[in-house]
């Protein structure tokens, strides 16, 4: 089948996420069905349960694969490790926080919630004032975005660590990585997060359907205690079955398997670091066109800029869904909404996941080219120089092809 | 990546799920990821829901296409239209059954278990002594599953619709049709039935991924009051979308949705109620097979084989767990296992899905060249031949090939 | 398999073929094998064999859709319509139109070579003498390259044709359309050409592997008495097959012919006339990028500028193999190289293809930080620039999008 | 897009060729085009051509492949050894050695035909007879095929190759090994073949489009002096693009490069050896059915029974090709036609490529219903059963497996 609605050329997507897919990726997928209960499927599972922690730069971490999204993956995490009535901090800084936060309400939990002005990064001032008052430790959970994708900003686990260390506050540490892991540095272990999670159609490259949780040994001990209603995404049955040696709870997709053997793949073959390295080159590069541009990052803070996406603000006189609307029918390129509290005030650009400087340069010259279609006074070329300059300077050789 | 346990030829995927995908299926999820903000996925959703309506032969119910799996779906049915504590009447008929029964135990329902011996359906007699007795209407929901895939057996919706019609009952009718649903009679509006589901993976041929859940307009009118926690599997946020005509809470797989577009188109080509006589025929074939062979089916009563799977009892001196694990090796042919109570004791052949008869001809031999490896005294050829004889007579011309 | 020299993100594929091919074609192809002589395959060929014929703008010629190369496609035309010794008048203008005349030597033709300056077109003062003078027709085909692919250069074949008719000369028109047809404007009928030909892998944007060469009914009749060797390429064996209706006197690939129907359905879609114009639109795009880095078109001419690929001359301290070179490793894109007497002084651009605006502007960037690490003194941003000026101003929103 | 003419489950493709695709290869060839002046085609080129040696059991012939088809593969190894008028011996015993004798006779050779009756290997009496008197060593070239697809009739190659000692003589020997290689025992060197050749869609299981031509040192040292007219089929284009280490003369396929690749993967995994034993046994299964039956095969001598292709003779009060159409039509059975002299008479079962034990019993028990509907009086099962039975016997744990 044809796609709906047929452009000549690609569609350059740049929505932060689902992101393009490597075509190896692709290839492994275009595949048959198989029994999940063979001997194949196991050998092929056991082996990325233990890959996939080094993207969380875990080695004491439990990973699961469930068949869900990110969405699911916050529920699993959640619902594994605390019970109702828990008291959750919990930082409100965009939309993807705040549909966190509805979720953390609607499962029953009393969440605290700090709220930080869209464009901010969440206020560990506060968290400090709450865990210094907190001798009694009430406070069971602090649940943090490392990056959160309505605005562009990231926030610093690093940070939340020192704090929860500097009070011996017991509180787990749940993040919410599905615009950061694979992308930004992320550090389970050395950061002490206690469940981390992303979702397949983000930095990792492929399509949607499987949301990775990685649980530290003291969040597994918390589940056998946490008292919230769960069976789908219940872990106890993954680690029953991961010990009987058959892995599966029920049926996984054999397709999403071999695409995430092949994403790792991928990444290992370059590097997980100098992937970091290069969201961070084209980060840097969006921001230098921005800058050209004459606009401004919704994210407020240099130290929090996010290197997966960035939500660019625009004039007041002009409605940025008009930006998005028009970028697709005219020049076949995705951008993201703003959304809620920014909606129709910023339009984002998603630059995670198997990406390079040229897909980035294409696309920041139709974003100059739609500015221009929308009344912005933009000088053509402009971002791209910008852009291209900084990049001209950091782009590394291929390591495959010196 | 090629297999993880290459041998030459095709794999002959016989376990009752996953299942066999078309080739046209397999090519349409060949693809990049999009943005399902764009105007394009709503579109297609948008016929998508219209469309996977007639598979469950509603008109006024509202399906959900989750991404998730069987398990998902049960718990989606089962959150989103009861209350902690409702008292369920479940039939325990085999492992799925069981394993339902587990979930809605661990969501908290009073479960009222109706248990069968395997190998037998839902004890409808006892439903109706429960009904008959149920004056004040605590029985909340009735779950039963249309086909339990561990033991062949189908059962009787529409005896249950008329024992709940006859006592004027009001409980709901909730019914797992994940390997039913696509293959089997199923209506869902003339049986009265208020929730309904499948997965991808089973008749609908597709890779696993997708929940599809169907609900009466009385499950969406017990959605607003049931107070079980949800919120990945909450309806509401659903129909919130479908309101807007946004139609996604959270990030579809791009891939499925194109997969299910097809599916759906194969479907239809052939036509559901020739899917349906070919699943029959396809059962019968089977049947006559074992019954040549000299063996038994798992299944106790005439009425209640089950189209979709067979399950064979072995001799008491042969491990069925054996058949399955030497049909990989040798045959590169992959069985179901006896599971649970029955494990070691049957072994299962899927017959449902985009199949045909060829394909099972060479199941059903390859079937009888490993009763022979493990030592039972099978005629070659003979269950072959007693399948042959039936489809000879009972297969149709292709109808776009005449 | 993944890809030999792996690089993070898409290759920017910018040779002047094989070109970029969309993803539904892909998708096409992606199938087992069928047999051939079943029903479904003539079938199918019945109808390309009719939509063929448009992207050729002929309603009297008869198409061959032969399993070889452009390469293959010439020799089908020559070897069908002439004897050894018959006298051709061949245009050399550049390595193509070069490898075109060796062939027609090595195939025992007498080869009147008229030779340009490699960046201009074909010499027709030097054909208008020489048919002026053949009042015994001695020439017996003119054969010309629509477009020559290593200088970027377009003949105007309408002006051939008025020639021809100005002197009444029956010589046959044989022309190599390889990177013309489906790109270019092109009309085998109103410029009576005689017989036309391309290759899969260049506008129609497929693989490699399908010679598509279109006969005028002249041309038809001249096949009965050619008297050159030939047998796979002999259009006899063909048209026997089509009077049986089985159409095929050996094995065709099945993938390509679904790779056809899918890139000629993608090419209706947009219509024949659009595609041509987003040629001209990148194609004039590009040479605004080439003036504003202060380089030279090698195309000495506006009229011969070629809309399908932009040889570009580079200072000669510069060598435009180093440009090709490091384009591929730093930046993942692939340009063309400088061939033959122009290697090391050009390289080139081509844009041809399913191809969009943004894709280019990507590409044009990339070649942008390439001229400045091969050491020539480029503005960053000044190509982009002026192309993304032009394409502003004459990009049509997309119409399935409006 | 969908097949033209859809039925549901898969083709069982058991024509001679094009034979079923092994998953690997299609997803190995699921990929987009690239620049084959890059680095990464000539690497990959040039270890394909090395190990493409291995199919051939040739350690000093020099390997082309050609984008082209078996009849290509043909014209390739003609042109390129032999001269106009140079004398043939070749040997009729089917369809395809009689197209191959077309086109030795239209290339212009003197062809020396030694008939045998179809279901008869070549004559090698009369090839002694005519080496015997050819004291004057006039015989340039002996051709023959090594399988003939349209009878199924093994030719002995070490037998030709011993006459040819006997008698000192310097002919070259020219084989087609287009339904042998990769199948039946084959030995290039030991044999003292100078040109092999076949087609990419026989025993390597791919897609058609690569015809491949090995030649030894002998043959190369005649092309030198061969005075045949050849362009696109001439070696000598091919062996200075060697020289120069880029290889490719014209653009090849990507597609069946990296197809190749995979299909050479599978084959050595599984072991040549095992691949050709695989064949044997599932010739030697096809033959016990046949006889099971109580039909004949159309060859006439168990020492030439083929492993690749079964040709049998229905009882003259059947028409084969209505066997052949109601396959299709009834059971998506694709099985061969009776060609030329057997037209009507025999139908054929190909058993070559990448099969297994139970697509061919599939195959098998499909025909016994074919035969049934037709009004031949066959037991159904019968064949199934006789096949079983052998290969019950034969057939080895899958290694990967053990």
């Amino acid at each position: 089948m044809a796609d709906y609605v047929y452009g000549p050329g690609r569609n350059h997507l740049f929505v932060p996420g689902p992101v393009n897919i490597p075509d190896p990726v692709i290839r492994a997928m275009n595949r048959q069905n198989e029994d999940y209960r063979s001997p194949a499927i196991p050998a092929l599972t056991k082996i990325l349960l233990e890959d996939v922690k080094k993207i969380f730069k875990t080695t004491t971490g439990t990973p699961f694969l469930i068949p869900t999204t990110g969405t699911g993956a916050w529920e699993s995490a959640l619902t594994n490790t605390l019970s109702p009535g828990d008291r959750i901090v919990s930082f409100l800084i965009g939309q993807f926080s705040l549909l966190w936060i509805d979720q953390q309400q609607r499962l029953g939990f009393d969440v605290d919630v700090v709220e930080s002005d869209w464009g901010h990064g969440a206020d560990l001032a506060a968290l400090e004032r709450k865990l210094r008052n907190d001798t009694l430790h009430t406070i069971k959970a602090v649940a943090i975005v490392h990056n959160e994708t309505a605005t562009g900003v990231t926030n610093d686990l690093a940070a939340v660590r020192r704090l929860l260390d500097a009070y011996a506050h017991p509180a787990l540490l749940l993040v919410d990585g599905v615009s950061s892991i694979c992308a930004l540095d992320f550090r389970m272990d050395e950061w002490g997060v206690d469940v981390a999670l992303t979702g397949s159609q983000k930095a990792l490259s492929m399509p949607t359907g499987m949301g990775i949780v990685c649980a530290s040994p003291k969040a597994l001990e918390a589940s056998k205690t946490a008292k919230s209603v769960r069976v789908f995404f219940d872990w106890k049955d993954y680690l029953r079955f991961y010990e009987m040696g058959t892995y599966w709870p029920y049926t996984p997709s054999i397709q999403l398997l071999y695409g995430l053997r092949t994403a790792l793949d991928l990444i290992f073959e370059e590097g997980l670091d100098n992937v970091i390295k290069r969201h961070n080159r084209l980060g840097t590069a969006t921001r230098f066109a921005v800058e050209a541009w004459g606009l401004k990052n919704c994210c407020q803070k240099e130290e929090c800029f996010s290197d997966t996406v960035t939500a660019v603000v625009v004039p007041p006189y002009i409605d940025s869904a008009e930006i998005v609307k028009h970028a697709w029918k005219r020049y076949n390129l995705s951008l993201g909404l703003g959304l809620n509290k920014v909606a129709g005030k910023v339009f984002r650009i998603g630059h995670l996941g198997n990406l390079n400087e040229l897909q980035l340069l294409g696309c920041l010259s139709g974003v100059e080219m739609v500015l221009k279609d929308v009344g912005y006074p933009v000088k053509l070329g402009s971002g791209v120089a910008a852009a291209a300059a900084y990049l001209s300077n950091s782009t590394p050789l291929i390591p495959s092809r010196i």
